[in-house]
């Protein structure tokens, strides 16, 4: 069974990072995956944590001589910063007098809720927890959930298609989506300089007033053959994982598959993709039947349906603002201002990078479902097959 | 631990619904089921089939003398067509001849994808689960979900808020989307007559075309305390849990928490809740610390706030047109007409009860993984022993 | 994902059976799951029930035409006595004078713990779910189970090995345990027609003296390939898997694989079952490398090793006894004699087929999840695909 | 919801554990973690890695100030020994010609079902997962369950009632058993220095004849209130869920509750714990209905009683013995001995104490899921409400 967990506090020793169920046989490149948490770490608009850590994912088990071994994969990334943290946050007992309380909850964070559940006198251990900090191990995560859909031709890229008021105006194909990983200096990961600059004056906005700036992430799949996912239970649809899997990342408020949030307000007649039929012999992964267009996102009915699935993600503003909002004191429960801890003005690139993560991690685990396969051999043939059966449908 | 399964095809005898982890001694008013499933039925818009059966669940198992006793609870949904489709879907072998084929995939239906995955000739088979009728069974266990719920001071009402182009135009208080559930005729569920109007206008529009239109709900939970839910682990969120949930259901393309689908486009210093605290005595599930917007939807963290919690569902246009669209033929392979089966126009108030059971069966869920209890007893006293808590802290 | 749940109450209207996650296009014979249900209530020493109700699955969903479509299976079985119970036990308001309690807790039933967990005042709601009559819905599952692992040749099949006191003699072979399931007059389920003799005048003896008697069955899986299950996670070995599945039979109190219980008396050399290589090509599900022992019961480091897969339940004796056991009134808190329900005196055959359904439940689950496929063909594919794998190691 | 999970192989860089879902403000002592880890390693027939590594756990997240803090508990315990495998099993490509085959299966082992599951060509990356080492991680969770259960009141220990032919000839009480894990020199785990001495004749024998041999252990939960585990659900049964996770440990065959194998051979009337009523108010955990003897262990319809709580675990033999048994060299496919890693002798005491870890997990989800709560204060709240309750049934 495909599944995938993390650990870790933001200022604590190390993130952790477990996935199980991955076939033995899979090439695990860690250049691949410190190149995926490079990229989380990357955006015009990330404040200065993303400048003390380049962060690292160190491989304890389940690959040996490059390749997985059935067993699950753990890895430890480190924060750096430990060595200003070990007496502030200590594991053991430890000196109470140097506990760093986070004195009054910011809105938009964990913080209230948290203390109210956990019963704690302050947000600290909410914080370090909630912290988006813990989607690097997600990434890491996802770097592996790539690392087993690519042998078989799928792959998952993302792309920013707004931020603040600034949207992308014009479609973009998947080569140039793909081509945005590539980049080696990533500004808002648009595929459109024009649209970019444009965004990146929605930050610029944002810097100066100490104000944050949301925006809207794009994670395409490409080369999932039909049949991906199921209507048969309603917790087995592939659209009700990705809408979970992409709205438990930090800041997503909105998930949407294709064009959902028009479709609401149109007409049947233009919104649906017509059915057509090629001539010629199917590539690899594809049936003879066509679409002409895409709105469904590449799912009907909770299943793949071969064209390249669309998954959205709506980011609101950063939550931790330079000039803070009004809140109130844990200890005297005077009004005051929310605390402060340094953050970001905007992060749509980095969290459409952790996007590309869970939609990989959810796609991988329907794969595996439907495929099985102990090594990647054995998973391939099942692929194949199944590829050569619906092309000869 | 709570859960709950559907079964059933559309033409099939009847659909069963499973609802397990109830703990004992909750009332369940057979008549209250009734009436939600009375609810999901209406609606202007609706196609021939919600005037032929009004649907009932018979409750197998679970309940006795009008209480839970901890087993699992089954219901039956007769389909009182079953009786014209017998010799067509015969559970044992039958006569070959009588298969009705569904010739040509319907775009925007699981038809394609469906026939593909499973190895069906036609799309049948994939139809007759895929249709949104398995949603009378979600509804019959989100009641049971309401009747745990509601004890507690916990309600789940919805209304809409768009359809096609019109929108509701101001905002709605709960008692107003309360009162919608007693409505004897439900039009388009809107709180407001004039905009309700304008929807029906819509949906007017698209009888007229033999088009069809889609819209947005919006569920709301209220009184739930701040602390369900967990920012821990990602599987785990509310938000994720609720994501989930809605998008699984069918003809949902989006889901979205609070304001998330604005809050894209917007500044921290808007979106975020300020925090104030309230002098006087909070009321039953909640703290003192309060908020005078509730942009967030009631969710920070993943976890609730102890504002409402607000959850919107937005539906593409119902995939069966009257004038259907283009496909091909499964046998001959050239172009056609979709196949077409009798179908509704627009389904947004309907898809809003089926929400509000989906909503209702994630919170339920949540609240027993947080408050434990194998009666209701212990489930009040442990739910009211945290409530005090947080009033007290 | 393959699972399933159960529903119902011993004297309810009905059992429910579900069976979820079976690919489409699985031949599922109503005669086949009717004769396991008649099976399992057969066997020397049963009481009274066994002649009211001969039990039958009545399928409503998830078979069409003969065969599974990939939707969920829902199977009713009705209880015949429900007319005698209706008013005792009605799922409405009903008549609480008509309520039938179970004035005192009968040792070794749930009746005491139920009673205390589920706050009731005496045991009737406990009993009603905790009887072995729910064992006739696991029977029907298993029964879906066995006709997904027939079509690639593994079977499942059980025996009696011990009565009391009266043990098997001798060894048996597959063939012989599966010609048990073939018979007509069901006596003891045993091979060996002394020992069964012998078995019966173990019954005998507790049907004279008004008490009940113990035994042990032996599931046997055939056919099934090295490879299923896993070393690599605690909760994805078969071993522990069927311990979970047989222990969760009501009154199996020990589960062993293979020579388990006299292996901790014993010493390496003789327990482990040494390695061999076959010259000739193996047949089907084999690899070339054989044994000429399995104490291991074909599971070797949480996996099938290719040998005949061996699980044990051991039966305390049933419960209820005609000469009750000491216990105490609910009401009066006075010591008094156990309730008496009409019961059996000695289930060894039937917990023995029950048995059966739950190794073949548990098996398919790992076979599914190790091999994939939404459709018998694409299983099959992907299971010959990896058998050939093994043979041409 | 509480779960655990564990990584690494057995020469790897460390094992990982890692637990969720613990309430926040439970005590977590790294001194009882190590001392737990520390029992798992003694035991007289151990071979020598036991001396090269005294295993200790390093928390690096969900413990703060001594206190778990609500988020996951992720911890490592290195492997000494890896300097000198780093170059025989590199996490990356590495030197293929360090690469240290298991040049054949050794039988009882995962080696032969791992290398074709996994289509390895030879064990060495299947024995590295499947090693007992593992069990290390586990008891590391373990201790964190028991910190849970411990503020409850609820303790888990285990004694050894057999090592080959030599069995304990007495009963033992609980403050025997729970003296054992204090020993300072662990012998054999007995609560009987006549009878351990038997028992270390046996293992004498063993490591005599190149041999090795097998045993019971016993785990006991004590203070566990009734109620705890369900009858409703075949897979939430507390007996089923016990002997999930104590057949799932490395060399166990077979898994009993209370009196479970003799009770197979047993009548009725003298099985079952007649039910009597004590006077006097019962103390903390319990009720006033008591019993006289326990052969249920604790365990009644799936739920416990009220009483300890009892589970024996079957070992065979350690299936690496000196002189090695037959097997078939992967590479010539000739008949020749199977691979030696350097191995014990016998493990009861230790397997006793991972058996404890195991049982204490299983305990510690299904309390957490009864009573809920999300900190140590409200666990104990609804904890104690509900003894109060059975008190006063």
């Amino acid at each position: 069974m495909f599944r995938f967990s993390t650990a870790g506090e933001s200022h604590g020793e190390a993130l952790v990072a477990m996935v199980s169920g991955v076939p033995a046989g899979v090439e695990v490149d860690p250049a691949f995956i410190s190149r995926e948490m490079w990229r989380r770490q990357q955006g015009y608009g990330r404040g200065g944590r993303m400048r003390i850590e380049q962060d690292q994912a160190h491989i304890l088990s389940g690959v040996r001589h490059g390749k997985t071994i059935g067993s699950p994969i753990a890895m430890t990334i480190a924060n750096n910063d430990w060595k200003n943290w070990q007496e502030i946050l200590p594991v053991e007992t430890g000196d109470a007098a140097k506990h760093k309380a986070v004195a009054s909850p910011r809105p938009g964070h964990a913080d209230l809720a948290g203390a109210l559940k956990y019963d704690f006198k302050d947000a600290r251990y909410v914080l370090e927890r909630a912290s988006a900090r813990e989607s690097a191990a997600r990434v890491a995560c996802g770097a592996i959930a790539k690392s087993i859909l690519l042998p078989l031709g799928i792959e998952v890229a993302s792309h920013v298609i707004r931020v603040g008021e600034a949207e992308l105006s014009r479609p973009a194909t998947f080569a140039e989506i793909r081509a945005i990983a590539g980049r080696e200096q990533v500004m808002l990961a648009c595929v459109d300089p024009g649209d970019e600059a444009r965004m990146k004056a929605e930050v610029d906005k944002a810097l100066r007033t100490g104000d944050t700036v949301g925006g809207i992430f794009e994670v395409v799949v490409h080369g999932l053959p039909a049949g991906v996912g199921t209507h048969v239970n309603w917790d087995e649809r592939l659209d009700g994982l990705l809408a979970q899997a992409v709205m438990s990342l930090q800041a997503v408020k909105a998930v949407e598959i294709g064009r959902g949030v028009t479709a609401a307000s149109s007409q049947g007649s233009t919104v649906h993709d017509a059915i057509t039929y090629a001539g010629e012999e199917p590539a690899e992964h594809y049936t003879r039947f066509t679409r002409e267009q895409n709105n469904a996102g590449g799912i009907e009915g909770g299943m793949s349906n071969g064209e390249d699935v669309v998954v959205r993600g709506y980011l609101k503003p950063i939550s931790t603002l330079r000039r803070p909002l009004a809140s109130v004191s844990f200890e005297t429960r005077e009004v005051t201002k929310a605390s402060y801890e340094r953050s970001d003005v905007a992060v749509v690139p980095a969290a459409g990078v952790a996007g590309e993560a869970m939609v990989a991690l959810a796609v991988a685990r329907c794969v595996l479902e439907k495929f099985g396969g102990d090594s990647l051999r054995e998973l391939r043939r099942n692929f194949e097959g199944y590829c050569e059966q619906i092309r000869a449908f």
